[in-house]
């Protein structure tokens, strides 16, 4: 095919400016595109279906919530943007070959080869990374909640497009792939509930222990050490969860700032165990 | 290819014209299509075969149901309309190219290996879609009601095509990707049914206990503030679920609105609790 | 292409009006078939190693099996022929377009990339149609049977090609996907076996016993109120299914009609235990 | 393409009857191939590499197993032979139109797409034919035998090349797909063994205890009640399977007749306890 | 291309028979190179890093090993003599077809889409017979070898390409794919070990204990019966396995004759026992 | 077409030379690239997004680093450098071969082929490679640390691109495959935390144990042959983790260096045990 | 194109002569850099990245290695240099075909089809071969080691580079397929490690606990007959690994030769069994 081109040399210089000037353009208008979507996720205006993030951000973390989606948002930009200068100038830069009477088989083969060879073993990785951007744009769990992976559990310390890095209650560090984690649980979001159950012996007064446990909870709502600190509604209590020989038992629940559940549930312990040994009632062994 | 259609540019035009012309033609065709699924499902017209919501709303969620399924249409509508715009276009828009007498093959080679490299990692994000969509029509559950998606339980807060987000008894918030619920169990259709297991002793007399629970059935099913709220049907005694030297096992069993058993079961059995007490018959340990 | 057939226009005009006629009869041939099958489904003609349905339908089933088996063929045929349509009027309609002198390749290269990369993920979309049409072709379950598909149990409220709607005990409505059941068990075909153990003291006297056990199993065998609503044969007494220091195990069974087997183990437990009281031979705590 | 042959008519003829023939002749080489094959094994003359059944069939069951074979040789000739009559036809069709001179490349895409789409998903299926195949072939197990599949177990009621039906224990009926099993285990050919653990106080006289099983052996072996109905060979008594300050354990095993063994060990258990109570030698509890 | 041929028609002639002749000589080669390979096996003299089967054959068993290498490698050589022939012969019937002016295309494509359809299922078919191939080649057990291959153990009545058919200790027979069995314990090359724990009282004489173990070990040692049969060393005695305030426990473990472990266990144990009361030493319970 | 290049020899060589001059430079741009990215990761400069190595480490131990980081970021650059290599030159290498005429299928075929039959068992290997790319650049874990891998946990005793080489408390080696490691835990980032919890009896005097516990805490915090060595802050007691009628559970935590948490609970239950046995406050059994 | 090459038939030999010597040359460099890294490997200067052997070869298990890694380098090198053999040979095969003007289509679709189709199934396989070469050019293990592959435990006596064979502890003999081996752990390599815990009553006496254990690790490190034969280091003792009301624990801990830690901890735990006799400090139950 060569002669025919280098016999009418204009149409042959017009075709491959023409691929040059297509391929920028394109190139640019896919940019703006990914430009676009960023900044109104920057914006905080991505359509609502995808952001459904706890409505009520505590003290002042709007504005920290804003700076992290920001960061969030480049970092997504510049891998999309990558990717398409990539693909758009790989293209180009094939077709000019072509233009210039270069047989284009062998590339694409080894290419083809390689990416297919490639592709079977690579594709755990496009997961991970695909898991990685719907996680941003979803905002699923940022850095320092407390989070369960699945696979490991704690305090996020930090998230790229591959990995999360965890730190565990025992100070562990987890490197977990973002493709491995089919369901997250997040619980520094909104407000958290502390339960704690109550085992008394079978023979115990079940309305005089109920009462106990409605005035520890109004206690504890009354005080304002933890009303402001840690709680959001008052406690409920809940009775007879189970009946046996060997015991009757009780559950207290309350809905607590993110978080502070297990602080909750630990002062509820220390009262409960006070005001039953004050009022001479035994707890069941369960 | 080129000179030839150059020599006759009459031709030329008239097939670039036709290419677009089919292109709007086909895309108005389809939208129309999806667009008429999507009215009737928002009019609740979908085929018997795939509407098989309870036929009973409560009170008034009729409304809230419509809403919801407006909404949903919606969704589903738009995501179906980007796809066939994309796929038509992209079709023309290559057509057109190919009359320009570029050689496509370049571009369809470095899109293909592109897309089968991704497509493998990203079969699971189009598993999630639809099993989302699917979701989404088949009317599984929505917003509010209480869901157990094997991986995690909870009220669900939000639906997208990819994930369903949840918030757990703790108050944890889960992203769970609905390609990976291979089955749903909606706790808040159309009835729940509480269970009651009172264990006896081996030596107490079956038929005064049989009378006592029965007693206790139908003096709950009179109780108007159970009845009203909470109760669908009066509830049943089943004797001697299992025997043995240690226990005689009686259950206790009713039909709930749903969400209600946990509430019922307590009441019950607080009432056992009193009734056995009164009439002395002693709880088995088991 | 195109200048030679715009030459001799006479064979291009034939060549379309072929294609066209010889799609018009090709799918009219294909359901046709479909047709003639789903009819002998719906006259419960099938050939036999596909149909093993329970010899003997309970009281007048026999019309609702068959009003079941009609609407469950209408739904497999206008499948099949929707599937026949799409594939025989694409094909003539690509190469109606291709006589036109139309470049196809973009076409089919759009569309076969969009097929692999949906295909991949719609592989399990695909399973699950496949096992619901042999489920609804084997007639597995219906609506009103109790099944056990291993990921959830319960009675069957409604079955489509994709999913299988269960209610279980506890009213919590099951969404499974036909694709993921690879067996299941039903409780409503033929008849019910209920097991009932009793574990004896070391030291009873095994002959009295089964002497005991034997006259509880004719006299319930001899109940009109059981016999003629709940069994279906007379209830077998196996002896010493094990022994230890600990106890000594009798196992009563009973073939009962489908779904009555608790109803009928309680009834046993009952009188056993009713019958050991008045022999004074003690249970074992097993 | 088209004017050529046109041109020549003669040779587009001899062609096209060319490749009629040649078809007809390929589908009745290859039906011919499968009835032989298929009559060998009904004749039971399968290469002894693939027939491994139980020497010895019980009383007359010759006959049955026969009979059996000759059904399923049937089945099994006329799945390939439509398989066969499918290849060759769709074959030789396309090749007609192809000298028609109609354009084949839409067909085959269109079908080619369908294919590739239907058979990521229907791979599970073409698993459970070709297992249910190799199971017919290799007669592994057949209407009335007792076998576990692993997901189920029980007695089967029906097999066809998809699926097998069976029923278990407690009357469910199970439909368990071939490819799905990956193992059985057959319990109606041949013979089965009985195992009865003998658990005895550690101070017990091992001696006597040894002495005693061994004639409660040889007498059941003796007895023509069990001899000619349920034994294969005499019971074996082998000596402490296990020593520890709690007990010492003999066991008594025995060939049966196939599904008998239930029913010798719970008579030798009969027959141990009246001994060793006879003997005033204490089990020990274990 | 038909014409031209058809003008040169010796160049036609050599052309197809240079094909048929190549092939025969193609599938004569290597046919006789797989006849070489299988004598060589069958003779024993594969390369040793293929053969690593127990070097001391039992009682005169080396007869048994080589006739039954001989029946293997000659079914393994029958079968990859069947598929030499099915390719080779396919080749050349398509490039003779092709000579005749046959467009193959039509045929390559059924061919290949019926291929890939059932390749994707098949490939387990595949798998069962690679592993066969080389559980022959490699001798891993052969019929009356007691085995565990993980889903099922017992001993082996007949191994084919496909599947083992094992017979369990209940006398149940399993039938197992080969492609499923990831690894294989054999139980009857070279030798096997019993280990017997003798857990006796904390306060016990530890070093009294020992002697009395060790004089057991050297009398079943010298003791003609057991030494001939089934022993292949002298029994080790360990010390001290476990200590706690319950029971120190020692341990006899003892190289066998292959599958004479558990005799020569319950002979061990019934002399400890007879040992320890004859000394007084009581057992721990454990 | 090996007459028209031979026609026109000054074309044929200026392409051949254009080839082999485009792939020198190709490759050389394709190192050089390399090299940046190697050697910024050798300063410590790779962007923040992928490198979140705990922020203080400690004695001296960031020259180490540094060193580790350099022969990883060397022997990263040497396996990409290999791989760009092969492919620039396999692609030109068959560039020429095709400009001399010769046809290219039958090698490409060859290696297709066998490369696909590869590429499917060698996925894990790629996978291998991808993950331990991966996990040097993200410098997850290097040679000392103490990680948990899921399938193995031990001190890190080298590392490739294909495998982790742990070994384990019991001074097991394990080589584990990277592409396996879902997810990693390092114990040796940062701190660890150590938990001590102490069940003290129902009846204790909460108060004062909770003094006592305080009283420990700031003693080993106040010891410098702890403090200086293993704390990192001091120790911390919750109380009431548990109630029942059983036990009372107090816990400690404590962050210490990082693999000294084991050392610090040692002490601090020695502490603990010292200080109660003084108290005479006795210990729960749990 | 037969003709063309005719009719210059210099051309046609040059370009047969061509490829035979281009695949001579080719096979013989491959050949020579396999047999450059093979002596390589054989001499032990594998580069140190994928050589991490443990540094201390006992007694002149030197030689042995050495021998071993020679062996394994022939073996490997043979396997590779028959690969190369087989694809150079084929390609050239096929190219000289092709220039005597043969259709390759046939062949390779031939082939093709049968090379995708045992693909699938021999993945495995190659799995398998891909690990144990690694397996061997790492030098994971070898005959006489002691390992742990998940599936089974024990000394290997053979490796080929499709399976592993073990013998475990009960003589049975394990054919491990190496592809399924994911990580493996080697207790002959370097060191072993035993642990003794020694649980005392929670009365006892910490201090002379500890004195006690202290002097039992300094006593058998002096000993000269473990010091030389199976100590590596003197043993630690850990205290207070855990405490309740039941018991207090602690921990001797000892490096070994590898294999010999059992033998060491029973030593230690007659030797502690006998001091604390002595100084009559009762163990606790646990």
């Amino acid at each position: 095919m060569l002669p025919p081109e280098w016999a009418s040399p204009v149409a042959w210089v017009i075709s491959i400016a023409l691929i040059v000037v297509v391929a920028l353009i394109i190139r640019a208008l896919l940019n703006r595109l990914i430009d676009r979507v960023i900044r109104r996720a920057a914006d905080g205006v991505m359509p609502e279906r995808l952001r459904f993030r706890a409505a009520t951000p505590m003290d002042g973390a709007a504005a920290v919530l804003t700076e992290r989606r920001r960061q969030r948002a480049e970092t997504l930009g510049s891998v999309l943007s990558s990717l398409v200068t990539a693909v758009v100038f790989g293209t180009a830069g094939l077709m000019v070959l072509g233009r210039f009477g270069l047989d284009l088989a062998p590339i694409l083969t080894s290419v083809g080869i390689l990416g297919i060879a490639v592709g079977f073993g690579a594709q755990e990785l496009v997961k991970d990374f695909i898991a990685g951007m719907f996680m941003l744009v979803e905002d699923q769990y940022g850095v320092g909640d407390l989070i369960d992976t699945g696979v490991a559990a704690g305090t996020v310390e930090a998230v790229t497009l591959r990995i999360t890095r965890l730190r565990d209650v025992d100070g562990r560090v987890w490197y977990v792939r973002n493709g491995t984690i089919n369901r997250v649980g997040n619980e520094s979001q909104g407000w958290s509930r502390a339960l704690v159950d109550v085992p008394v012996a079978y023979e115990s007064d079940v309305t005089a222990v109920r009462e106990i446990l409605k005035k520890i909870s109004s206690d504890i709502w009354e005080d304002p050490e933890f009303r402001d600190v840690a709680l959001v509604e008052e406690p409920q209590v809940y009775g007879l969860e189970q009946i046996s020989a060997a015991a009757v038992i009780f559950r207290i629940t309350v809905k607590t700032v993110p978080t502070h559940q297990a602080e909750v549930a630990r002062e509820l312990r220390v009262r409960v165990k006070a005001e039953l040994d004050h009022a001479g009632i035994p707890l069941a062994s369960v």
